[in-house]
């Protein structure tokens, strides 16, 4: 996962975790997106990733595959809780998942490069709600996303 | 992706969809489950998986991916709709997906063999819903999630 | 609300909760669902209603409105949590709403007798997973639904 | 419901969907909310309503109800189709609910106004996407939704 280099100086527990992320994840699930996801804008509550769909992202039909989508809305969405505003509880860590529901509304085939903005809706302490759109290049919205995530940071 | 011998007798569209998905997934984002994943009962509106979790399934503390989590869903859902029970209308393939959402309730860390149960819950012209409950050895629910399907099959 | 005396005997958590529901609710908005409404069936983990559609629960196409439908699945999953298995943490109220999702898969004309199937899927200290199905008097599933809850027993 | 005059004469198929809406809706599950529900700013795409927390809207602790939530959300967002931008296909009337899904992050009492902001994702020929946000006076998020339709002008 790559990160601009302007984001990463204003937003210190986003970089750390995404170093983390890098360091720790050469075999997990999520490896095959890693190398074509990229951190491009960031601003409180607002985190936006660029991607761009090989084949290996694809279902059978040439489109990038609706468990990828969910892949992608999991992770990028968690990284969102950690540029979170004032008004929040600031987690450190993503915590971990207890809901993601996916509306599919376009598909996207292999070559596609998406642009995945997360909103991060409310941090408490104990859960937290994201919203994901993602777009393709012609500003058409492909797929949209809820995610709710569960504070693990007293665990650690 | 293996079939028990039995179901591939009884259930036709269900073995030729099998058949045509194991002939063009080598390259395709949910081939790294396929090699893991038996289909070992069927009835009508009814159809279960097993699945064992592998290193490259989890996330980066070693639990299954929820992204995998819901690619699992996906495509084991998908799969129910061909032994449809005759009150439906019959699809002859599994459509495209409209709405995927997952409840993530206990984890599942490399080596728990997970039994996934798809339950078709209606088959019609346009749309089709689907529910799984994805429970470990213990017979413990780990994920449940509820799929929307759109019919493709006019347009093949 | 009404109780079937058996299923009030057996299970006192619910027993009180129904009570306690019935004196504080007659101005609430589920109030006009609640004469409409009676448990006919428990076990553990599992709590079946009945449920006959009037007129000010319809639409304006004659159906039951899939806000009441809401209401349903919302209140009578929630008490489902007071029927819970000896595995899961017992709550002593139902807590309150973080998520409620439904499919909208048949209508529901007015006169219809419903039977609403609730399931606890998992109870644990913080949060509880329902899942319900509701069928028309042909047995036919209309609509089905999950719902996640959030403890507030240790802020009573 | 009421209309502000300036989004009245702006949008015509809104309009007369409302003005429908006013004349048949008299004992409907929705009529409670009707009386307090305002159309106050409308835009291609986007749809925004006020509505005040009336006791019968509540629940047994006094806020909002999530049953009524589920319902502001289904009304609200359904008009919201009728306020297409060009680039989407037209649909006449709302139709019918599919999926609806609600996320409840902060609670609102009675005496809340409460600001109903709806946009439409995408309306194709056959589903149309929706997404909510409900907001109190102080601009902190309290609901969030998603709402997905069929279309049923193709029948009438």
């Amino acid at each position: 996962m790559k990160i601009d280099p302007q984001v990463e100086s204003k937003f210190s527990r986003l970089a750390e975790n995404v170093q983390m992320w890098n360091t720790h994840h050469d075999n997990t699930w999520d490896a095959s997106i890693s190398e074509n996801l990229t951190i491009i804008e960031a601003r409180p509550d607002f985190l936006v990733f660029e991607f761009e769909v090989a084949e290996n992202h694809t279902n059978g039909i040439g489109n990038l595959h609706g468990g990828c989508v969910a892949t992608l809305i999991d992770l990028c969405s968690s990284l969102a809780i950690l540029v979170s505003d004032e008004k929040h509880v600031q987690w450190r860590t993503p915590g971990i998942s207890t809901e993601l529901a996916v509306s599919y509304i376009a598909g996207a085939p292999e070559g596609t490069k998406l642009r995945i903005e997360n909103e991060l809706l409310r941090s408490g302490k104990t859960l937290a709600n994201l919203y994901t759109k993602i777009f393709n290049e012609s500003g058409k919205l492909c797929y949209s996303g809820t995610h709710t995530k569960f504070c693990m940071d007293s665990r650690l």
